[in-house]
């Protein structure tokens, strides 16, 4: 039951999509759950503007939907909003929800190493404005990139991985991000992140894997892909868990290959399905499109 | 406002997927209607089982809206859900809906010429039980095809096309469907559909052009592709009205090819996207994914 | 250096079709072998028709040639142009070759269990003349399919699995395969090869997988792709060896899938990927576009 | 009959790549003309890397064959190698045919106008390697690419388009661009080609139309899309004649868009499409595997 705060100072562009509220709302399933969410926004004057539902199983399964609503003067209706949903979802319904002013767009620091497709591709897509996010900072253990993201107007922060104790660099990684990202991305980001760091920074992580997983988990996919003779090759964004290329997937896609394609052409074809898979997830999950369930994730694309 | 008869006769394999029935809304958009839908659905003990919403424009646009619902005992309660609907949705709203019971399947009537790739798609695709309608009848200006479709075990009507005068074929035509179908596929059926025949007939007719549309229109298009020197080719699967080839779209895909395809290797691989472009089709129209708006087409698929 | 018998009771359609060979060269690459092997045929006064050629390494790698030629009285000159290729290449070259008259098909077997999908994808594609291929009977566990393969025209023969021992199964395979097909086809055969079985029938065997290898091998592919959350799920056929799904990968394709469908969902969708897949590599390896080199494939399709 | 001067300011990374040399024939098909290319090559001790050649008819069509081969000391006989293929292939075929050095990339100036997608995605790929072009200049009718281009180390000018009269730009492109470049691309610059620019240029220009040609030529094709309801959208890079849109096709492919996807949506999807398929089309014009018959293409890809 969160409410992002309104942003002020990153006012959007138009009057119009300043307007609009996302809701995510899931949970036990149950009839009347779509109704009391309708019943309570329409209370407010609002109108949906979009609105996706699934359920696992409707005999007790998972319920999850997603709404986009506008209303007048939103912002400063929103916290009624949020008490009026607390306490209709909250009697008698197992529901969790989340409510978010897109104006406010969401604060991401994206980390990287050496290799720059995928880091290029976002800061591209958000000078273009085709992605609703806040670009606070880029990490990287490497300062290849650096001259090249701060012409995107984007703090860059070095920080090296240091030797194979990690504790300083996720120390510092910690310092920079605390209270100023809602999401991180690892984009092509080369080293293991330790379930210490994961707790401790408590926002979601995505990762992009140049694999079609669950096939070629952990290091060189390409080559064990050459290897094993494959016909496709692939990408998998997913958020990232203890467990190494083991967490909810959120988008995948492949590439076809031959026989003909060294290890080199399969890196530079595969790095093509590796932006736009991961500028898809990125995209979805900013605009609160993606929700988690287990292992699992629903998007509502 | 139309429920389609519950046909006992045809009735579902199992209990539960009977008590399931879909519900489309369109019209004019304003705030509330979710709401007033979910609202009486409420009323009657049903679970929203699926929901999909969308609106063209949130300041007065055009709302559409499918839900699937169950309900304990539904045949008996439909008629009450269709009055408090239309009281409902009549009341202020400039609305149309249809509702339906799952578990009555659409009947259809396949129309075919020689070729039988789209044709035994689908009737191998409805023994397979992919396809909930119940085939009542093939008509076709050829019998090429009559033992294979018999051998389904569904009736066969040979009409002859005759001449360029197709009064005839089309009145026997009429005779053959009227009160039986709900709607009509032309499977590759190489025969010009008349103005009159489709108002006199009154249901849906879904064609399968074998060309990505608007692309070469017409007659031919395999032979233009390959004058044309595309490197993609494709199919079309779109509601017939008066004009040849210019109705709704339901979906398209297409498939690459290249230089040394020939004509022949064109319709080979073309056929193998009409089969699937066909299939997918059908299924969303009987499964109420397709609504019709102006020459668009909304589908929730 | 097989020459494949002149099967003169399954002419050609064309007479012009009938005098094309197809030529296989491999073995390890050297500076003169696509002269040599153009000198013989020129000597012959043989036109190539199509011609593809692959190195895995220009410095010292294998040499792979496909190569279609017509020549006016092909049968006549065939065992000629063989002697002299064998003499040739023999010469100083390290090559294996394989001359076919492509107007003598190879003759199949495919195996099937309950499911109809993939046997009759291959039945229809023959039946079109999309497939250059001779079935020379259906084998199956199970009788569920017997009627609809004798409706081609087609011998179906019961082969029951029995017990863990597939050793007498196996030995009634072997009677009525040896000396009768040029290749097999497991169209989702629901039972184990043996090591033995593969090595006395001495015939390729390709098989349909029901995933994304090397993503989810073994049995239930489809449940455990439900299981991770996977957002494309695929089909792919490959050549047996002993290994379990290990052997060598002719053609992969994969199919779009999200949280809301179910395991059933996905049997359905994967199977549309399945046939494609393998009548693809049926067809492929039929026309010899297919060369094995270790647990690989090159694939000049 | 062409030899692609060595610049040797552009060396190659390697000895090894540089080492190769492609060749293009194409012209009236006859029995022997791989045996006669082969056998020149053979005298020089060249090795073939990679070898395709097709046919459009094997009765007297049209024959095109794509050769990579490696010789010792290229540069230095490569003029010997020009010479015995011209005297061998005039011998009685009627024969054209293209030798390069790879070690000298093809020289390109980039169009482009306003929108920065496909430039950015030429600029980038050659930055990275992955472009084996030298890019001469970028050349606009806008200054809002400059600095952005100047960053990658290009020069950039800008030539106003001016008025409905062209010339005096033409004029301009034609100064900076005669003896400098080998092709010319169009990375979605809005103006029009006058047929005498092209005539004069006399370098092959590549374009690239935002729509799966030959649906929506000219201009708006996205609002075009959208109007028609189409359920894919699509990009073409073609070579550009006097006809607008109506050049041969290079490569062309699509993205699957729905009802909810608005025009602004559809450009932005579309215009990856038409970064990838420019992208493709740059490089394998780039590598000598596009060869240009009518109005049709081969494509060696």
């Amino acid at each position: 039951m969160t409410i992002a705060q309104t942003v002020t100072s990153v006012p959007s562009d138009s009057g119009r999509e300043a307007a609009v509220a996302t809701l995510i709302v899931d949970g036990q399933d149950r009839p009347g759950i779509v109704e009391s969410i309708a019943s309570v926004l329409g209370r407010f004057g609002a109108n949906i503007v979009s609105l996706d539902q699934y359920s696992d199983d409707p005999d007790g399964g998972q319920f999850f939907q997603r709404t986009e609503f506008s209303v007048p003067g939103l912002s400063a209706v929103l916290p009624d909003i949020d008490e009026a949903l607390s306490s209709r979802l909250s009697d008698g319904f197992d529901l969790r929800f989340t409510l978010r002013d897109t104006s406010a767009p969401k604060r991401v620091a994206i980390f990287a190493s050496k290799s720059d497709h995928c880091l290029l591709e976002l800061l591209w897509r958000h000078r273009r404005g085709e992605l609703p996010v806040s670009i606070a900072m880029v990490i990287s253990n490497h300062t290849d990139t650096a001259d090249e993201v701060r012409g995107f107007g984007i703090p860059f922060f070095h920080v090296p991985s240091g030797g194979p104790d990690k504790t300083a660099a996720e120390a510092e990684h910690l310092r920079l991000l605390q209270g100023n990202v809602d999401f991180i991305v690892l984009a092509r980001y080369m080293q293991i992140i330790s379930a210490e760091f994961i707790e401790q920074v408590d926002v979601p992580i995505i990762n992009i894997h140049h694999s079609f997983l669950p096939a070629f988990v952990g290091a060189g996919p390409y080559a064990k892909a050459k290897e094993r003779g494959v016909k496709l090759i692939g990408a998998t964004a997913h958020y990232v868990t203890e467990d190494l290329d083991q967490g909810p997937i959120i988008e995948q896609d492949v590439v076809r290959v031959t026989h003909a394609d060294t290890a080199v052409d399969l890196r530079r074809r595969g790095a093509d399905v590796e932006r736009s898979v991961l500028a898809r997830a990125v995209q979805w999950h900013s605009e609160d499109r993606v929700i988690r369930h287990g292992n699992h994730t629903v998007v509502f694309a």
